[in-house]
This record gives structure tokens, C-alpha cells and sequence, in this order.
């Protein structure tokens, strides 16, 4: 069965829901405005530890409330070490929530940050934003590709 | 440290190399035309076979030929069985063979192929374009997000 993308479209960018694990809390505000200015509809969870955003998680599966389609994760939470572990545990806790796509994100262009986030796991890397403007044409980009070409898992 | 966008692109949207997995001959060369006409500077290595795609990864690797950054498996190779196959071989080959994103494509939109796809580790899934207008635009939504705002495993 195949189905047209404009139908996909009209289905998938509603409801859209991010959850992004961000210490910082003036990059919490730029980040829920640029994507409220980029992606109507879609909605950012932002939790500031590894242990907040694993309690929503928890409680999405305990509630039966719709999980994040998509999780971003800062690098520096404020470690790396604290990234990897968070990582680990979304990737340990059910299937359902390991199978979210997690982005690690940081102003580090360091090759080991970049290839330690894909050895542990990471669906991508991305090079932090530096500015409004720049994270408004990354959330651009993240529909196109996440929401209007590809199909996210629970998204369907 | 953090760098500019605007450098990451020149440097990393050169010489990008995509490795196909698709047996059907016509959808081997839509796909082809459509990459080069779509993503200027990209090559496809287009393989029929979970063999010769395994082949052509091992050889990178032996011979020290770049590996490609990403790899496109098509779901029905003829069967589904042969597909997550191929994509176990690919992840327990190596580390570094194992890191390059996998996007499984198919014609079904049927859930339990978008959710076994991500369960078995797929990096993302996409409803095959049914056409060649639709994979331009496919192509270049590809390039946007994994080539000019994430950062690919072996492209930094």
C-alpha cells in the first residue's frame, strides 16, 4: 500500500511533540520560541536533567499519554558523561521509548564528541544553533526530514 | 568550539557518498538520475544484494576507501526477511560500518514494517517516493538535514 506524502503531511506535523533535555535555561527559551515560530503545532517538552526527563517518559507509558516523537539532547547536561547516561537509560527503559529518535546536540565540533555520540547510540549530531535565526531554520529542516519525508515511530 | 554553518556545508556536502540497496533495476536507475539531478557532488553506489552491499562495505574497509556516510536499504529485497538481514550484517560488521545511518524505504506504509524497522535499529523510514519529481524533493530534504545541519559518522 502506498499512501501520497501530501496526505502523510496534513496527519503528521499535528500534534508534533519534542522533548528536549537542555540545562541552560536562556537556550531552554530560544529553543521554545524558535520552534514555536518554525513548526506550528508542535509542542517542546523541556526538561533540564536526565532524572526530569525520564520521569515524563515514565509517566507518558503510566498515563497512556502520546510519547515524544522525537527527543534532542544536549551534550554538556552539564557533563557528557551525564548525556551518555540519559542516552542509556531512554535506550534501556521499553522499547517503545528506546525506539524514540534522540539528536545530541552541542556547540562542540570535537570528531570524539561526534563519534561517541554515534557509537552509543545516537540517531544524529547536530552542531548546536548559534542563534534564533539558526535555530529557526533548524527546526525547519527537522520537519522536512523527520515529520514530511520520513515516518517517526508512534507516528503513524 | 563552535563553527558556522555556512564552512560545515562547503566542506561536507562534497564528495558525499550514499550506498543504495534496491534489487529492482528501474527503481535503480529513478533513484540515480534523481540523486545526481537533486544533491551536486553526491555519488550512489547502488547494489542489488545484501551480498554485494556487504562486499562492497568489507572492500572499503580493506582497501581504505572512504565508506559511504549513509545507506538507503530497500525493505522488500525481495523479501522483508532479506532486509533485516541486511541490516543485522551491516550493524554487527564493524563500528564504523556499524554507525552509518540506515534508512529503510519501502512502498508499505503498513505500521508493524515502520515498527519493526525501528525496532531492529533502523535510523529512520521512509514511504518509498513513487516517483521522480517526489525523490528530487527527497533527495534534497536528505541533504538538508543529515549533510548541511547534522553532522554524518565519518564526515567531520
Amino acid at each position: 500500500m502506498s499512501i501520497s506524502r501530501n496526505r502523510i503531511d496534513v496527519n503528521r506535523t499535528k500534534n508534533a511533540r519534542i522533548l528536549i533535555i537542555e540545562d541552560d535555561l536562556d537556550h531552554q527559551l530560544l529553543i521554545k520560541n524558535a520552534l514555536q515560530q518554525s513548526f506550528t503545532g508542535a509542542e517542546a517538552v523541556i526538561k533540564s536533567t536526565e532524572q526530569e526527563a525520564i520521569h515524563y517518559l515514565d509517566e507518558c507509558i503510566q498515563t497512556g499519554r502520546r510519547l515524544p516523537h522525537f527527543i534532542l539532547l544536549d551534550l554538556y547536561l552539564p557533563e557528557r558523561e551525564d548525556a551518555w547516561h540519559t542516552l542509556k537509560e531512554i535506550q534501556n527503559r521499553s522499547v517503545e521509548i528506546g525506539n524514540i529518535p534522540v539528536v545530541v546536540f552541542s556547540s562542540s565540533s570535537h570528531s570524539e564528541d561526534i563519534s561517541e555520540s554515534y557509537d552509543r547510540g545516537a540517531t544524529s549530531y547536530i552542531v548546536k544553533p548559534v542563534g534564533f535565526t539558526e535555530w529557526i531554520d533548524y527546526f525547519r529542516t527537522l520537519k522536512d526530514y523527520w515529520w514530511e519525508t520520513a515516518i517517526l515511530p508512534g507516528n503513524h
